[in-house]
């Protein structure tokens, strides 16, 4: 099945809003053994819409999102007429779920002449369970074509109630095998570490490298017609990365991110941990309370973003500061234990660095950070010196942290 | 100028990664008073890359990221070669780019059959100054067509680095008036408080209103062939918007941040701020961190997210915990009044809430959040539902906070 994704908004072209629909819309038709084949954002221009509208509409299912709602910018329903070259009539079955939809909100429905009732004639409504505005689904000889509103909760929620009929699922199985691998760059991996890594990983199926921030992925895409030919894949192809030299860089076989295999790992050995960041901010706290169930590993964070916070809430001694300055192995060291010490949890790990653009020094330049994690056993601090603007350093700065907590926590 | 992006990428369309390059490029080119036409994702097929670059290079620019790096399928180059009817060959002048590239990560330049050395004839190489592969640019009868990494930081680099060159600025002055309000859902503005809101904005430009999490931006778009005029417009339209009904949920006017605008207006009365922060788990803390320069303002964080953190590091008693709950105005109002007490602050912010899937209750669902605020003057706590899944309830949470502790600045 050929679908193809057309965004309609001028605000996504003016770099006003993040595009939020196709990420999650290629996870979800993924998920299905189902593929994206292409998506294009144009701005809400009539004659424009309409002309992409007949270029992508012999596929299979072209989805529409954007122009939907109640302001007078909304035009997708009426371009849509145009194509199908019909007029917009009252759909009695569109005001049976515009007014369901007003109802669950204790609202009262909008008047008859409201443009929710009006749709393109031989067009469906399709419920909205988080929103107002119906979604349209137009089966005709010009393709199949599904438009939704913009709102990325109501894109999401009227897709995943009408998934099984607009978008079955695939009968030909596929799956992504995702390598997750840290601490050696991309081009170190298919030159220096495995030369021949990548044509090895074709004997299984398509395969891709992806750079993260600070690691890399390597994936091969399998795929099978029934689920043991699958399996037995997907045991071959893992076998043989675990008896590669990249195995000494796995951190992660899945799709997994680094805090959600933190948690996990971490609650299998009923360990606690925390937190004393300066220059993350509290972005280490933030990822790790992002996942579900973070309270059975996570007890809590201080940011000491101040100096006068680092002494007053992690103890770190005036002298210290004096001495050696905040950004240094010393004092890492000490918010790391000083804090372990009070919370009485497993780890803690530690941050202090400069994020800039300004606190630069030619001893230690914006980029450097310093990183202690102190446990029962020992308490230990690494330093790095990374680049990139203020938020990518931050990022950066926990990325470093948290394979460094990672790593540990694994060793127990 | 008409310029076009077409992005290279599986991942993108698989759901892998989010796209990062529209919105910086479309902010890029808007600064300019340029405009992104349009925008295509599609898979790393050679045969679809090859017939999409045909049917886009018959404009102005036609910028493509993705498939420059070092590994098998980073195919971009040659294709961009069979586009153009003309061999690869050796570059001289990409020789010293990338010598220069490593040079100044202090490895040794690859041997001289690299890939990274090969260009198609007649196209020029642009410097990459965070990372080893050049940029392209080919200027030829078939069009004006950029290739750039698709690593985010190297793509923004390299377009920074030739930005003069590549994109000159528009001789019309365009400018996007944004008003930011909060408080009011984007279908009332238009129809109960200023039902001709739209229209009249539309003497001065094309009206957009676009929804953000718990706030409504209404923007203008206006164009000018001279400073003067658009002074003037700019100057017409304000007084129009401060004089309507909506003028009470403006918090800003201008493309700010509601962390930049927090930090700039503390700075300016001279204001100290921390937070204690559970259901937002450090992010409120790493909101204001991302601001250069926070630390005029931002003191630090406590995230006291197990119950045990909050009765050590906040002085919240025991039996509050017990009679009321975490989930509590008693709980908020203590996290934010302690933590002011100890850290001699002007003003604590506190989140206490469940931002699920888990811990609802009957009482107490899922999106329950009480927010303390803590002043030399008062110490007050609200209470907000909000629905969402758990990063969104999260930020929902942080929004509704930091506009309590935004307006209580500016009241100072």
């Amino acid at each position: 099945m050929k679908i193809h994704l057309l965004l309609i908004g001028t605000e996504l072209l003016q770099g006003k809003i993040i595009d939020a629909q196709t990420h999650w819309f290629g996870q979800f038709l993924t998920e299905r053994s189902l593929k994206l084949e292409s998506v294009h954002i144009i701005s809400d221009s009539p004659s424009l819409i309409l002309e992409t509208m007949k270029k992508l509409s012999t596929t299979d299912r072209l989805v529409i999102s954007g122009g939907l709602g109640p302001t007078l910018d909304d035009l997708t329903k009426k371009i849509l007429a145009d194509f199908l070259q019909v007029p917009l009539h009252f759909s009695p079955q569109a005001k049976t779920i515009v007014e369901g939809n007003y109802s669950r909100q204790n609202r009262p429905a909008p008047p008859l002449e409201h443009g929710y009732y009006f749709l393109p004639k031989n067009v469906l409504a399709l419920n909205n369970p988080t929103g107002f505005a119906p979604g349209l689904r137009s089966s005709s000889s010009q393709g199949e074509i599904i438009c939704l509103p913009g709102v990325p909760h109501e894109f999401q929620s009227i897709i995943k109630e009408n998934a099984d009929e607009l978008f079955p699922k695939s009968s030909t199985l596929f799956k992504l095998l995702n390598f997750r691998t840290q601490g050696i760059p991309e081009e170190k991996i298919f030159t220096e570490l495995c030369p021949t890594l990548w044509q090895d990983l074709e004997k299984w199926g398509e395969v891709v490298s992806l750079p993260h921030v600070m690691a890399v992925d390597v994936g091969v895409k399998i795929s099978a017609q029934n689920k043991s030919e699958l399996e037995q894949k997907e045991q071959e192809c893992t076998d043989f990365i675990l008896s590669s030299p990249l195995k000494k860089y796995l951190w992660h076989i899945g799709q997994e991110s680094l805090e959600k295999v933190i948690i996990d790992e971490a609650r299998k050995r009923n360990l606690k941990i925390a937190f004393a960041e300066s220059c993350t901010g509290g972005l280490n706290t933030h990822r790790l309370t992002n996942i579900a169930g973070s309270s059975d590993v996570l007890w809590g964070g201080i940011v000491s973003y101040a100096n006068d916070f680092k002494i007053q809430f992690l103890d770190v001694k005036p002298e210290l500061l004096t001495s050696f300055g905040a950004v240094s192995s010393e004092c890492a060291k000490a918010m790391a234990q000083n804090l372990r010490l009070k919370s009485n949890v497993d780890f803690v790990l530690s941050t202090t660095g400069i994020a800039g653009p300004g606190g630069g020094s030619e001893q230690k330049p914006v980029g450097t950070v310093w990183i202690g994690l102190s446990s029962k056993k020992e308490t230990i601090a690494n330093h790095f010196h990374l680049k990139g603007n203020r938020e990518l350093l931050k990022l950066r700065f926990s990325q470093a942290g948290l394979f460094m907590l990672l790593k540990k926590i694994i060793e127990i």
